[in-house]
């Protein structure tokens, strides 16, 4: 069963700024804003280096990852969405990840601006989905 | 000398969906999205309960606040700000800022509608500040 229910998975298909906690290495926590795509059932994040974030989840993988939905004038509440997730490294496919989200973050016709290189994909299977708005199981 | 600039001030002044990451007692991440102000040179936030942020930054006071600024159509970066913060736990006062914040995240004439109480006040005190945009020190 996926926790991914057709509202959320359109809300990380619009390109929401994606808050990826992790925990660093002296337990303190560490927040990247990354870009996040779907593919399947799971979400996934592309790095072109292997840097504190990579390395944290090689160490704990333990994560979690939240986002705004779009802001609504006037609610009392505004939507989000938080996934505590379980995350793994692979190395490789990070660019051509990478050049696909542009279109959705940036602009349809624009390209990563990057090196071609190979990286690293996160990986996130989804544990818990709470938040705000239809997606989240109160 | 602070490490809120007047934009960072600005943009924490406008009401950003504000995701409150504290430390689990399992050593796991825990992210709450919340409502921030000003105080002087740090952050507030204001919480009804002893809910588990709470009882996390008791235990634990390493935190991070990060938040998104409004995003600007075509931008490759969006612009995004991720504030280390050491927390304390001051007991009252938190239905009178919920109040204040409840006309800055929901609209000037609005009043906050949970009971009445004393609460908490979670304070921080900015280590550093970083992310995109003219806040960030790189």
């Amino acid at each position: 069963m996926t926790l991914l229910t057709p509202e959320l998975r359109d809300l990380i298909s619009s390109g929401p700024l994606a808050h990826l906690t992790t925990i660093n290495a002296d337990g303190s926590p560490q927040v990247s804003v990354i870009w996040i795509g779907l593919d399947g059932d799971d979400v996934v994040s592309g790095h072109m280096a292997r840097n504190v974030k990579v390395r944290n989840v090689e160490r704990d993988p333990r994560v979690v990852l939240s986002f705004d939905a779009p802001r609504v004038p006037g609610a009392f509440l505004a939507e989000y969405a938080v996934l505590r997730a379980t995350a793994t490294v692979t190395p490789g496919g990070a660019w051509d990840l990478l050049n696909n989200l542009t279109k959705v973050y940036t602009s349809p016709d624009a390209e990563f601006p990057g090196p071609k290189g190979d990286g690293f994909i996160l990986r996130y299977s989804i544990d818990r989905v709470g938040g705000v708005g239809p997606w989240a199981a109160h």
